[in-house]
């Protein structure tokens, strides 16, 4: 597969739709070096999974009984804004640990939501119960072509904006969003994969040399909190090989405050947790080494205007 | 006075010391075209003010009695940190309407900080009361020529950046940086001056044909609050020509929702001040007029992660 093609492709498919967010370079953090970082939280509906949303819908046919989507919140927020804006009918399936905030953004867009208690992985297999009862096509959060495509499109618009960094920190939950990136850079720059500790599906997969189920908790879970590493993020990381690094949700933290206090950005601790591996130093560069951060989503809760 | 070469100089003599601030095309706000913004509220300590505050200790000697500035808040902000930054002392006097937030934004520089009942000009005739007792420098928040010349800085980097907007729109307190844009524009482009219509010192000097008092209230009074528009603002203003136009407080607090909700950009009153001019239609731009908002100050109350 031509990674690189389909994700140039899916760029210019979705560019009347998604924002190109900005980029910038900063010291704000007081770390030995500058840091450059991607404001991909300010992408519509807050977080990068509205790439990957406008790819999937944009890519062949939506069956008339609409879209359906499983999500920890953003990737439904997602879903359903493209639904709407393409004028499709969308059933999303929220776990409840998607918490208010996410839940009434989702709300906003006028989907049919159903709440359902448990994680994530419960939300999804509501989500197929609705998929074969409708005949709803099924957008996955993280483990599908279309998906994965769509979340390279914001590497591909970084290195047109002059991204310069030998190495890349992402954090990652199920995978779609480093997936792309590794399918997009295709070794080029390295990338670090940050994981919180309490929600580490790619650490174990690595570990474990295949995808293996794992426990889910701590503050970044509604966004991070895949029980299992996506099939396509795993086959990726194995062949073309990333730095795993853990991070514990103290840090997270830290980094989120840093981010407001320093920067005025506002972001949920998933949106924090790549930061949160270079200045807690469980990434440490080499001397020289050019980092980047690549901020990814900005749901937080409780939402400050409310 | 060559004000373009000195604002030149001013951000080559900054640049070590403030963050080069990022800047986006959007259509998220549902405006009927494109609108290109600068995130000056992700500057030094939450406010364009930094720039203003670091150009003038570093234009020429500091006593050694150190610095002192009366501010709403902002000013305050950014001239304790600039002054740490550098090795000074600083005495800041601010109004009680300033607010918590911002008040404990100064504490945490470390700052001797004093908060006087009233609005800003009581704050001001007490620092000049510590100017004229301790040999202080007093740095003004708008209306001396090395603060101007800082906030220059700001469009000079926008221009750099590819700013392709034909006309600007730039919220108003004091008019230290609509001073700032006026004098490095030199009518290149077009200035829409936007205030609150309770607070709106600019508007009401171009009525009188000269600064004059006027009272002042309302939501972004701690930011805009200036009871007389700057000499060198109101000269500038005069001399090149602005649009005025005046906004309602209910507008502002519209757009300072809209850029929460629709860019996670989370923004005092006065940041978002300029967009409510586009967003109420107080400044309506004509067919094919390109159209830019710069978004000044991030320092809301109360703070989301206190």
């Amino acid at each position: 597969m031509d990674w690189n093609a389909e994700i140039e492709a899916a760029a210019t498919r979705i560019a009347p739709h998604v924002q190109r967010t900005p980029v910038l370079e900063t010291t704000a953090f007081g770390l030995d070096r500058p840091v450059e970082l991607k404001l991909e939280q300010m992408q519509r509906t807050g977080s990068f999974k509205a790439r990957g949303a406008f790819n999937t819908l944009l890519s062949g046919p939506v069956p008339e009984a609409g879209i359906v989507a499983a999500s920890g919140g953003n990737h439904g927020a997602a879903v359903a804004h493209a639904a709407r804006a393409l004028g499709h009918r969308a059933a999303i399936f929220v776990p409840e640990m998607a918490g208010a905030a996410k839940i009434a953004l989702i709300e906003r867009t006028g989907a049919e939501l159903t709440v359902v208690p448990g994680e994530y992985a419960n939300a999804l297999e509501k989500a197929r119960e609705h998929e074969a009862r409708t005949g709803a096509m099924q957008i996955h959060a993280y483990d599908a072509l279309p998906t994965v495509v769509g979340q390279g499109t914001c590497l591909a618009e970084w290195e047109e904006q002059g991204l310069a960094a030998d190495t890349v920190l992402i954090a990652v939950g199920g995978g779609g969003l480093i997936g792309g990136a590794l399918a997009w850079l295709q070794g080029r720059r390295k990338v670090v994969a940050v994981e919180p500790r309490t929600s580490c599906a790619l650490h174990a997969a690595l570990e474990a040399e295949a995808p293996v189920d794992v426990q889910v908790s701590g503050i970044a879970a509604n966004a991070l909190g895949a029980r299992r590493i996506g099939e396509i993020c795993f086959e990726l990381a194995r062949a073309q090989g990333v730095d795993s690094v853990l991070v514990e949700d103290e840090a997270i933290a830290t980094a989120q405050a840093a981010l407001w206090r320093n920067l005025r950005q506002l972001v949920e601790p998933a949106g924090a947790t790549a930061l949160a591996a270079l200045m807690s130093g469980a990434y440490r560069p080499e001397p020289g080494e050019r980092v980047a951060v690549l901020v990814c989503g900005g749901n937080i809760a409780p939402d400050p205007l409310e």
